[in-house]
């Protein structure tokens, strides 16, 4: 039997390794038929110029793993105990290597998306981008809290002590938090901790939503909610959104679940007058359906006086209410909250269960401490004050350099507002020549677009910049 | 029209909250016709006995908010452009108010079971846990590690910056270490991270199931892969267990996904035999069927060298490999991580988009960096000999103080051994009565479980109390 083995001496590997490995990948391979008698440990070294004990090492795996056969008295064997199929060459990539079968992939699958990306060149201006400003989160103190917990290593934030519904101090201080800011009642109970607004979407859909039910979704509205509720078999119906918000006439009898943005819809930036909450809550109390209530950044308000959470209005009956901390913190924080009915609390527990056990302990016994020591208001309190500093840049820029034409919505709260320019063409040309990134909303729309309105994301942007980016825009005759 | 609000002037509340409050109540409550006339802002300051500076505050926010109308020059008014049912009562809970609807869920929301916990008190030794030894992780260096990065801050971490499937300097770093610790070739880009094996799982049941399909499960198996491939609609085929592994012969032709734990099977802790895992793979292949390797703690390894991983055995070829950092690091670090074929990379990182956007980047960036510096090698190290050492115990006093009767598999790996008692019922009632939490495998078999068999989870247990709690269990007469 000819073993061709190529030992290397200068390799990082050991000898007994490579010697293993090297018969493993040519057994495998289909090298040698079963039973095939293989050299002594003595006859290898002598071949090879190793020594007995590191060939024997090898061997010893090889047969403790079932390659080799050890018979007594008669030398060892590449193992005929393998089943029939063995030694067709499965292990190893080579040329007569057979292409894998594809995979066939769930219905799930088939209507998933790919991930979009948008690619920022480095020194571009990025005025699409909705996010909170990174530079002023008080990180050091971030870092105090986390260390905190990091130093205690409480069974409770790092065994699975915890409920899957999240680390009880910090349900305690959500429920406290938005009863004080959203007017909402709710017991900590009620709160149920997920990693990020996402996932409270992903369970939701899981729990209220079956293949061919009907999903109303905002025109235009948030892409995550409408492609999650698509890639879960629901069929989408679209409400078209004005100055009052998304219209209700629009919904079927057959509308399970209803998701909106009513603080600061997304991504016109309209906020849902009462009336219009009424009328939704009670359309959908009259056909049994869900009123998902997104609140993905009320915290911003800017002119009058923030408007009570729809889940406050109904006392918490038929909406599940959806918030996180990603808008008021940073994006990079993966904790979001629900707030459900008690009748959905023990559903919504054993979804996140299955889901992924629970959210990441340290950062939510930090963000307890956050809240409860007052950090988290006022970091909300002066970011306020900033963005609406820089807000009122933005309009003042549109309303000097664009002249009349310009028509801004959704400036009230939150972090970014829509404007409708008259020449949007020439605009979007502008952009892309000074390096200026400008999102259109047209991404956002189910159905035929606006062709000339824009996203302008203006917290995380100092005010030079925004006067240099807005200025650029407008074009050269000022 | 009689206005009988409380205002409360030791309230924390000011009172311009308290009146807006109060009116808001009453008009959600049903207590005014809509067009009603209000008081004037002068009137129900002098009824009151407040400044009118108050009132009017509580007034303009209740006009903003469009409970109130004020009409120039006649008044203030309850809204009447609130739709028709506005004013029956919604708001505030009371005896008239009707039960709410019950919210309809989902198929996916019937099939899923409650969260089972165990309650475990305080003073019991608890044998049942199948956990690694939080007391004996380095939370300083951990610490260390995390601050570093919360003192960086960097966007790449703080921002949505990475992609949803990991930090990328985690996943280049987990693909080296499985192809040093496993022999599991693949790209970092193949890997996908995620909150923890239970995730992995989810993601494999949303890709590859569709309602209907048939999921192949070990029995006994592991709860939460069955309970999830039941919640997504998969009908559940048993693999009955023997010392060689799970039975092939018990796969059907509709079978389209097997989940398996070779390296440790979860509960019984045998490891499947090289020929059963180059059959199921044959088997697979023949089939165009997906398996799933849970390799959920094939890290600690006692006795004989570890058997390739599945995955590198078909090198990847219609094998999706699952990893998780829950055992070898501790419970709460929710981090796990997917090796997929290069052909789903797209699905999965879709999948995992829609289920959270990403798993928090803090800790993942901290883990990279503790897999690259060597910790994590020296710490399984270092826990190796530890719960080997444990588990000795625990074979020495199984077998000097129950005598030849006692069976005992799964020790070769792993936290938890399994061992069946020739007389099962008297341990049951001395463990009980001595405060000792002994776990039946019950829970785990989908069929008729055997009587006498128990999980004995020793790695989160020092010497001395495992000695206490088994002598102890064999009872009196030693």
């Amino acid at each position: 039997m000819e073993v061709p083995l190529a030992l290397d001496r200068a390799a990082a590997a050991p000898l007994h390794r490579q010697i293993y490995d090297q018969w493993r990948a040519a057994i495998l391979g289909g090298r040698f038929r079963r039973g095939a008698r293989v050299p002594s440990t003595r006859a290898f070294a002598a071949a090879y110029g190793v020594s007995r004990l590191t060939v024997t090492a090898a061997y010893e795996q090889l047969v403790a793993e079932g390659y080799f056969e050890a018979r007594r008295g008669s030398g060892t064997f590449v193992s005929s105990e393998l089943p029939d199929e063995t030694l067709r060459p499965i292990g190893v990539p080579s040329a007569a290597h057979a292409a894998p079968p594809r995979i066939r992939l769930s219905r799930y699958a088939s209507r998933l998306g790919g991930v979009r990306r948008l690619v920022v060149s480095a020194r571009s201006i990025n005025l699409s981008k909705v996010s909170p400003d990174l530079t002023r989160f008080p990180f050091p103190l971030w870092r105090r809290l986390v260390s905190r917990h990091l130093r205690r290593a409480s069974p409770d934030v790092f065994d699975h002590g915890a409920q899957p519904a999240g680390h009880q101090g910090l349900r305690a201080a959500i429920a406290a938090h938005i009863a004080r800011t959203r007017a909402i009642r709710c017991s900590p109970s009620q709160v149920i901790v997920v990693s990020g607004s996402q996932q409270a979407l992903d369970l939701c859909a899981r729990l209220l939503l079956d293949p061919g039910d009907e999903a109303a979704v905002e025109e235009p509205g948030y892409p995550g909610a409408r492609q999650l509720f698509a890639a879960h078999g629901a069929s989408l119906r679209a409400m078209p959104v004005g100055d009052a918000g998304p219209s209700i006439d629009a919904l079927s009898h057959r509308t399970r679940l209803v998701h909106v943005t009513p603080s600061h819809q997304f991504p016109t930036g309209v906020s849902m007058p009462l009336a219009r909450r009424l009328e939704l809550l009670d359309w959908a109390r009259t056909h049994a359906a869900v009123v998902l209530e997104d609140d993905y950044d009320s915290d911003y308000r800017y002119s009058g006086p923030p408007l009570p959470a729809m889940y406050s209005l109904a006392s918490g009956a038929g909406v599940v209410y959806v918030g996180t901390f990603s808008n008021v913190m940073f994006r990079g924080l993966r904790i979001g909250y629900l707030v459900v009915p008690d009748e959905l609390i023990g559903a919504f527990t054993a979804a996140k269960w299955m889901a992924d056990r629970h959210t990441t302990l340290l950062e939510q016994a930090a963000l307890a401490d956050f809240i409860d020591e007052g950090h988290l208001d006022r970091h909300i309190r002066r970011m306020r004050r900033l963005y609406q500093r820089r807000r009122d840049v933005v309009l003042e820029l549109l309303g000097r350099s664009f002249g009349p034409g310009v028509v801004v919505r959704g400036d009230a709260a939150g972090l970014h507002l829509t404007v409708r320019f008259p020449r949007a063409a020439a605009i979007s040309v502008r952009a892309e020549r000074r390096g200026i990134q400008l999102s259109s909303t047209a991404l956002y729309y189910l159905g035929r677009p606006p062709r000339s309105e824009f996203i302008i994301g203006f917290a995380a942007i100092g005010e030079r910049t925004l006067r240099a980016a807005l200025s650029s825009l407008a074009g050269p005759a000022r």
